[in-house]
């Protein structure tokens, strides 16, 4: 396609870097959600937005919205810009900027710069309080429920964050359905699919389903010199049989992509000379379809009740909060971005879905949505030491810039 | 024996009350060693020491010693302040304060007024950061190697918080082994033996055997979604995997009084979405003899090489930096303590072993020791809810200060 939009790396890059300086640690950044960090790279993406020509807010939950002033129906563009505890300088970040990027560049090209870009930065992906926080929110898919009690691993309720972030009483946005052709996010891969395969672009086909269990053991705390083994109600004896077993049991029941993890711990009082009385286990298990999902709750109720049934520390599983339904993304946005795609890297892209979870999960039950990925060195992720190359980086912006075009041709045509 | 010391019931229960304020949170006491309210407490202690007639101190671990003034072979009472992170008010404090008032209550009779007996308050039995840094330091058994690189579980150094607590360059004191007839330490059981027997004291026969390993898992922080569960390095799984183990083989090795806790862990990052890449497990295992440690530590060798056998993540095998072998008290001073029993609680008291560490256990090595022990209300220990009554905290120190005055009456008659 003749006069298409070209993207500027350097400012892309440049863009990049500066939003990295926020937050950052060594070669990593820390910008949880609600963060000091995180809400002064909101605030700078507000402004970089509104240099971009778009109508630039952060609504009551911290999403960073441009709107474009432009007639006819909008593309969305955009990602999230909060962290993981440790996490990567990419991630989410991409595709913030990648959005920015883009809206920039249509607007510099005689053939697309009347056609409208939002760029978006959606809050708490990363699930500090309540995974993909943000784009429930912007959807009309965050319930009360969810909010209710929601805190992060340090005790801190979202609420209290929400005010120290100044949010209390700010207007939450609402994402008109009408205005939107679609979504589409870039992302890192966060995995090694691309780099095993020797290629440069993932269009993903869709996001694997994820369910949250959340065990709590109740005992009783104890000297562990004056204790006998027999009188003892041990609640982290009790997480560990549960962990092991799950791990032992699972894949028997698992499918060729099915993951599950116990991440996270918490036993009190974690003392190396105390019986504890109070534990906690997060178990989160993912993949494509329902099936193995379905079959590994099973597996976790029969081990709760089995271990119930003996009657000494109990076993509570508590569903998390917020679980997540397989999704497929929409096949005509993936077809403009596999044409970008095969344009500037014939060859060097495929077809995957995504393994992690993202925004464009949530969205898709509002709109059509799509997903690009561009590759992880060495498929590390959630890790200071996450890293994509430089002309990846480049290329996946100027595919979704190339796709975005066509889309919104092909929407206002 | 007729004109043997009264203690001073009343005194006696205000001065463990006036204890206990120091740090207390609802009912339970929150004194860890160098602590604010630790070192508070320790300063209390010196001046009542000084108060009852003792030349007082806080040497440069945080010990406070009270010595008589008065000739002759001398008799050491007390036991430790600090408490663990969430502790019961009695714990050591009950036998620092008993060591106060027998001094006071020897010092007003008029049989035994003439009698030395020193106080001693140790610093850190609960192994905030070495388990009997203080009765350790006394007695000479303090290795530099114990001190370098000892920090508390949320990783600030020993050296710093001698500095926080202004120790830093004050000197350590010893305990003169020619000085003492022997030790005496009473303290709460901190297990149900006495209460389900129906007993109100115990004279301890011999202290069990503490050995610890730290296991440490070294894998590779990941991504929860992207990383396929063949390429995953877990090290919480391994870690699941190697406690559950334990528990299940153990047994197969314990002797009658036995006993075994993983109480505290630690997972890197610890976040319910990210593949953990490193982690923690503390192993702690007691008993009165040293063939079921010794059994205990052959399995954990074989578990341990067989998983690192597998090439996935690594276990490393760090034994405790201050492990303790079973000891015996002694009989000469048990008898006293067992005659004194017998006249104010006649078939109310009982031998027994301990099957806590004190340090009674440390100061053994270098001079005659003995233990008291009083009922602990339901078992329960180290938890707010700890508790005695208040007539056997009563009686304790009266059997205490009578089996004082027969000790010395005997080591310088």
């Amino acid at each position: 396609m003749p006069g298409m939009p070209r993207i500027d790396p350097r400012r892309l890059l440049e863009d990049l870097n500066a939003l990295r300086a926020i937050g950052a640690q060594g070669r990593g950044v820390v910008r949880p959600a609600f963060s000091a960090a995180d809400m002064e790279a909101r605030r700078w993406l507000a402004r970089r937005f509104a240099e971009a020509g778009l109508d630039s807010s952060i609504d009551g939950v911290g999403n960073v919205l441009g709107r474009s002033r432009k007639a006819g129906r909008a593309l969305l563009l955009g990602s999230h810009s909060d962290t993981q505890p440790t996490g990567g300088w990419l991630d989410g970040a991409l595709g913030v900027v990648y959005a920015l990027e883009v809206a920039r560049a249509l607007a510099a090209d005689d053939t697309t710069r009347g056609l409208p870009v939002d760029a978006v930065a959606f809050q708490d992906e990363e699930s500090r309080f309540v995974g993909c926080l943000g784009s429930r929110s912007l959807t009309g898919a965050l319930t009360a429920a969810m909010e209710d009690g929601a805190a992060d691993s340090r005790g801190v309720p979202l609420a209290e964050a929400l005010a120290d972030a100044g949010l209390t009483g700010v207007p939450r946005a609402r994402l008109e359905r009408a205005r939107y052709a679609g979504f589409v996010e870039a992302h890192i891969e966060q995995g090694p699919h691309l780099e095993d395969a020797g290629r440069r672009l993932g269009v993903v086909t869709g996001i694997v389903g994820l369910r949250g269990i959340r065990f709590v053991f109740r005992g009783q705390q104890n000297h562990a010199g004056t204790t006998m083994m027999a009188r003892r109600l041990d609640a982290a004896t009790a997480l560990y049989e549960l962990a092991y077993r799950i791990n032992r049991e699972f894949p028997t029941a698992a499918a060729e992509r099915t993951v599950w993890t116990m991440g996270r711990v918490r036993i009190e009082p974690n003392a190396t000379s105390i019986v504890p009385g109070y534990a906690e286990l997060d178990l989160q298990f993912r993949d494509p379809t329902d099936a193995p999902l379905d079959a590994f709750e099973a597996i976790v109720a029969r081990l709760v009740a089995e271990m119930n049934g003996r009657g000494g520390v109990t076993v509570e599983a508590q569903p998390a909060r917020a679980p997540i339904a397989p999704t497929q993304m929409d096949p005509r946005l993936q077809s403009h971005l596999e044409a970008a795609a095969e344009q500037h890297a014939p060859g060097l892209w495929q077809r995957m879905p995504s393994g992690a979870f993202h925004d464009a999960g949530i969205v898709s039950a509002m709109m059509p949505a799509a997903m690009l990925f561009i590759p992880s060195i060495g498929g590390i992720s959630h890790d200071f030491a996450e890293d994509s190359r430089a002309d990846d980086i480049v290329l996946g912006c100027q595919v979704l810039a190339d796709a975005a075009a066509s889309i919104l041709i092909e929407a206002n045509g």
